[in-house]
């Protein structure tokens, strides 16, 4: 007898991504930890290896009274969170429209919002090639399908032809489109998308908006790793104003990585409306989905937000704390570059970010010939992913020499 | 222009009850909150209208390392939390059955991902018609409908026939039924479901159950509010064991109320399957409906729910906690039935929790009537409830009288 309901049946199993951890972790208990490569889990961690916690964060949540964590958000989020939250995800490049913002269970939570209320069911969602794969899971737990664009061009850039090709067949195929750029610091490649890209990206989308007037386009930006990015890279963020009406900008943001509130799941959906209609329309089906699915956020993780936000010197406290993980993460980014440039490893595009991509045909053959060398590294479809945010600078010089052997080995072998 | 997909319209404006909330307050500055019964919100106070946070769930959250909240929890919940969490639900009435629990952001989490998972898009879900009011918003976000049947019979007791007659019209008209029982200490009338009325909804259920073998019959226990009802309240869940293959006992269970977590989103979707398949399949489909929504849950959260259970004197500590307060609760509860039965108020059966029901037409007229005495209770579609988890005894028995004398004010007014 099968008691769900046939869309429901799933595999069970665990997630390929902690099975990995899982093999990490066992070699790190038999051949001691600073022995093994463990660059498996998207979270940020010290030279050591241990999960790096913003004092600051962890401080105020400790010192708030314990009703302020107990009691209830409301529905939305609560007042302060929901007048901080702009701060956070558009600092100084706050663009000049109607913006809302709902809480959410982190970023998730998020692009389930945005998903379930600007894509109708059977509507297929934009996403590149590259991509976080829960964007699908989320999509399909709503019946909602996905089309790939290419990310990349030959020159290793954004790939405007693939996403101007793969957006028009779509909005001519549906009566609205919505699409998810993971932008900058792209996870898994930590790709940044270029402020000239970004103006002819918005060029195109005003141009399909005024020739399609009665069709929505509605733009997710999921920007999970934006302080983990180089300053200016927000700029994007100003630019989408002044848009025509029907285009949304939607931003995803999470309190995970920025803040180091992973567990805590804190985050918003936030809208930039052209109107205010747009946005009070954005906030009541928001709401409504919050209630219908996790009623409320948790609460302790927003006013920590807030309260840090409010405090100019917890401000400070709390942002030379990024400050500094964000220059321990671009070391290990720019040591990774280099050394892969010297062994002739072709990478994508790493600009910023957790995440390094090496393209490669059967990556599985590949990492798995590497757990021999005690290196865990991630098996996507299209390559290999880095996650530079769980080792030390020097761990991440060791990887690309390992990986290009570990390839060319392959490839020999095939050859002979 | 709109951009939310037309099944994503949702009216805006402020929860009912949280407006009415809100005019409590401004009474309570205005007049001294000695003078204002506040009867509004669903959390529990103490008698100086304070939430009540029970000191082990806070201290053992505080001592927490770090990084034991920042991390992520896995998908499902993290292990101790999903060892522990069948204790928290069933306590000494562990039914005999394959038991498996995934985390939830709280009750709703639990009934969103049992709506979505056992129920098909379009069928209808049963529930009483004195029931918690998301469960609609939930089946409606999912595409599902719900059909109402009448909770209580002449006696004020559980309508069997009732629930029998919609159970087997949906039965009929769908390859499947989900229904939901709030029991104990149902919200919102404080009925709990007895030992007599289970065993007839059983043999009715395994009846069904062997009438439509190729039906499923999922039965969702919301026990949001088990910790605050009398000893014993838990015997029904030992009773749902050995039942035939087609019937599946899921339980919400949420640590909002008995662990007064409720803003910390910490609950789970627990299953106490009839085979090994059918546990296994649950736990995949719940996996995967939680990376697909809010990726995983309050990770603190369910460390402190795990600590305490696992150490018998922490776990004393917490019950003797939770004991004082289930008592002071009785008392209220005592206090309101008295004073009913003395002004000759009907009420729904009152049991145990948080919430008492007063059925009356036009609910609205008479709460609204009541702000003039500084009372404010919450209309319901078909009575008013008096949330007796958030005003002190004293207070409680002054409800009682007041709402009979506006009653009559109202009738009287009419029949002159």
């Amino acid at each position: 007898m099968r008691m769900v309901i046939e869309d429901a049946v799933r595999e069970a199993g665990t997630d390929p991504i902690f099975a990995v951890a899982q093999k990490a972790s066992e070699a790190k208990e038999k051949y001691g930890k600073e022995n093994v490569i463990d660059s498996t889990l998207g979270a940020l961690m010290d030279d050591e290896g241990n999960l790096v916690t913003f004092n600051e964060v962890y401080n105020t949540l400790k010192n708030l009274p314990d009703d302020k964590i107990a009691a209830y958000a409301d529905i939305g989020g609560i007042e302060e969170f929901l007048e901080a939250v702009p701060e956070a995800c558009f600092r100084d490049q706050r663009p000049d429209a109607y913006i809302k913002a709902v809480a959410t269970p982190g970023g998730t939570g998020a692009v389930r919002n945005a998903i379930a209320n600007y894509s109708n069911y059977g509507d297929k969602i934009l996403i590149p090639d590259w991509h976080w794969a829960p964007y699908r899971t989320i999509a399909d737990e709503h019946k909602r399908g996905y089309q790939l664009f290419s990310l990349f061009n030959d020159e290793g850039r954004f790939n405007l032809e693939s996403y101007k090709k793969e957006f028009k067949k779509l909005l001519n195929d549906q009566g609205r489109i919505l699409t998810i750029l993971n932008t900058p610091a792209h996870n898994p490649t930590g790709f940044t998308i270029n402020d000239d890209e970004w103006d002819k990206i918005i060029e195109f989308w005003i141009e399909e908006a005024k020739n399609n007037p009665d069709k929505q386009i509605v733009v997710l930006n999921d920007i999970a790793y934006v302080d983990f990015a180089k300053e200016g890279s927000r700029k994007f963020m100003k630019k989408l104003e002044h848009l025509p009406e029907n285009i949304l900008p939607l931003y995803a943001f999470s309190a995970s990585k920025g803040y180091t509130m992973y567990g805590l799941r804190n985050g918003a959906l936030i809208c930039a409306a052209p109107t205010q209609e747009i946005a009070d329309e954005f906030e009541a089906s928001a709401i409504y989905s919050n209630r219908a699915n996790w009623s409320n956020g948790t609460r302790g993780a927003m006013q920590v937000l807030a309260d840090i936000i409010n405090d100019p010197t917890s401000y400070e406290r709390f942002l030379s704390e990024q400050t500094a993980n964000r220059e321990m993460l671009r070391k290990r980014g720019d040591a990774l570059v280099e050394e892969c440039k010297n062994v002739g490893l072709n990478i994508c595009e790493y600009d910023d970010g957790f995440f390094m991509s090496i393209p490669v045909d059967n990556p599985q053959e590949i990492t798995e010939a590497l757990y021999d060398d005690n290196i865990f590294l991630i098996a996507l479809s299209g390559g290999i992913r880095v996650a530079l945010c769980a080792v030390s600078e020097d761990k991440c010089r060791k990887i690309p020499k390992a990986v290009k052997e570990a390839i060319d080995k392959r490839d020999n072998k095939y050859e002979s």
